[in-house]
């Protein structure tokens, strides 16, 4: 498989644009990291891990790129702009955090050197990343029964990642321990993440994969053709509520009522600690455009009012275990969640 | 409000493009009666009753223009043709055991004498539709408080029906009993009939309407902002099982998880005493080309495997009334259901 999120390269930041997939394959160079920002905004890429990675990335493109005489207020400046990019995931923020760290021990070596650390730190968050989704995947593996239908939602995989997958490195686990796998997915309005970016790294790994709308799910549910469902996730909070595409709740409810397991497949930075519940997660409301249009194209009447909030908040009590780099999190989540990012 | 949603004139049938809305209100004439019945395949009108009215306007059509000399094989080819279109709907197979017995009735009388008694009864079909629409609106009406906030799915109003609708003449018989009422509809996948219709229709009633899409729904009432569910109905069986656009049944799991009322509205039509439970009545499968394009442009890569249901099975438990012309039919349905169609 062949899917480049996102990559670092000759002081540039190279992404896939994921608005146009699956109908063209577009790589784009950043070189102005307030464009990065940007990009990362209108979801040239999107997915909570994966924001994190072009954050720490643009904040080692715009050291990289200072001009000005004054450095430090320079690197500030490209800190602020990447954490006012996305409020839901916290990713972003745990990135920008180990991207400070770096700044603050390696500044006195010198512009030049700081500048280097900086771009090995995002380097590294880039490379963990994979590493740890292959873990968490690993473990995943373990719950799912060869041959399982599966239902996941959004896109939780190597597009959302730096290049595994979170749900769908839980599914490519699978594969890769031999377990058959089929794999269902809703296609996840407004955005079509589901139907455009899934459902196209699925068959590009020739994981069986079928497509239906987001109100589907119940009519799939009752004829009891799923196994498991498994997402990812922006956050966790302390308690165990997770933010996550809006749609999520609605899922975990349908597969409570069926008794279908509902998987949240996210590595340990995920977690918020400061966070005690879903209710202090901050749910980003976006354009209505993405709801009343469609490439440009009404689908609704002019001047009607519209909602669109981009997540929502899943109850810890509907889901039935977190899957993480470290291992399989079961309830009681305010207990067990603590003892898993205490020793991060 | 002048929603002439279909229309006999001129011996044509003429039918507002429902594909079109919102961006473009175009009206087709048919004088062709196997045309028509490709318009009701095709969408061009929608919803069980008016699906009804049109299936009856469609054979007196069909009789009208009969040029062959065997009247009785063309007729009969007719009534074939429009029980044929859409499966799921119990109102179009009322509405044609209405008019064969018209024609059982009449045809002694001549050629002549039967066509014109065809028309007069597809035109009392659609004049009764009105009537009992108006009907079951005023007593759904009763149900709801002053300053209502209603969610409703798909579209059951003006457009699905003769003129008035069921779950939308629920919320216009509010209106004109002088209560406030506001509306959340989602938008309804794949074919958008929330957002291009029930949109359009209420905001030309200048009744409060805010779009959502079908994922937003869970969201919407985890914070609380909805005091009842209003749906239309395709079929209603015997033991009170809803068959509806699909995604109904999500909607119906939620509300119940929330305490929401959820009702559906419909004529006395819609209920099939002959199908015992919800499991029997089928379900139309629609092309997949509905849910991987949007308006010819695809959004889901090719040769993906899609699912289509158009409708989805509600079971009884999770409906708190079915509101018809004849009164609110509270559980046990079973037994309420067979009471108010042995009288009709």
């Amino acid at each position: 498989m062949a899917i480049n999120t996102i990559k670092w390269k000759n002081n540039r930041v190279i992404l896939l644009d994921q608005r146009l997939l699956p109908d063209k394959e577009v790589y784009r160079s950043y070189r102005d990291y307030t464009k990065l920002a940007l990009a990362i905004r209108e979801m040239v890429i999107r997915g909570a891990p994966a924001i994190g990675v072009a954050a720490a990335m643009g904040v080692a493109l715009g050291a990289h790129w200072v001009k000005g005489k004054n450095f430090d207020r320079e690197v500030e400046r490209t800190f602020t702009v990447f954490a006012k990019t996305r409020p839901t995931a916290v990713n972003l923020y745990w990135a920008l955090e180990r991207m400070r760290r770096v700044y603050a021990e390696k500044r006195s070596q010198g512009v030049d050197s700081v500048k280097r650390h900086l771009k090995e730190e995002a380097q590294r968050i880039f490379e963990e990343d994979i590493a740890t989704n292959r873990l968490l995947g690993k473990f995943g593996a373990k719950l799912l029964k060869n041959g399982s239908h599966i239902l996941t939602t959004c896109n939780a995989g190597a597009l959302a990642t730096a290049g595994y997958g979170t749900a769908l490195g839980v599914i490519r686990a699978m594969k890769e321990s031999g377990k058959q796998v089929d794999v269902l997915v809703n296609e996840t309005r407004p955005y079509l993440q589901g139907a455009r970016l899934t459902a196209w790294e699925l068959k590009k790994d020739k994981i069986p994969v079928t497509l239906i709308t987001d109100n589907m799910v119940g009519y799939v549910m009752q004829r009891n053709s799923l196994d498991a469902v498994i997402v990812g996730c922006d956050r966790v909070a302390a308690n165990g509520d997770v933010a996550n595409k809006i749609g999520t709740y609605m899922i975990a409810v349908l597969a409570r009522k069926h008794k279908i397991p509902f998987y949240v497949a996210c590595p340990t930075s995920t977690i918020d600690p400061k966070c005690p519940t879903g209710d202090g997660i901050p749910i980003e409301e976006r354009d209505v455009r993405e709801v009343t249009h469609f490439f440009g194209y009404p689908i609704a009447p002019r001047g009607i009012r519209v909602l669109n909030p981009a997540f929502d908040i899943t109850h810890h009590e509907l889901i039935s275990a977190i899957i993480t780099e470290k291992g399989i999190i079961t309830p009681p989540y305010s207990q067990n969640l603590r003892a898993h990012v205490r020793h991060s």
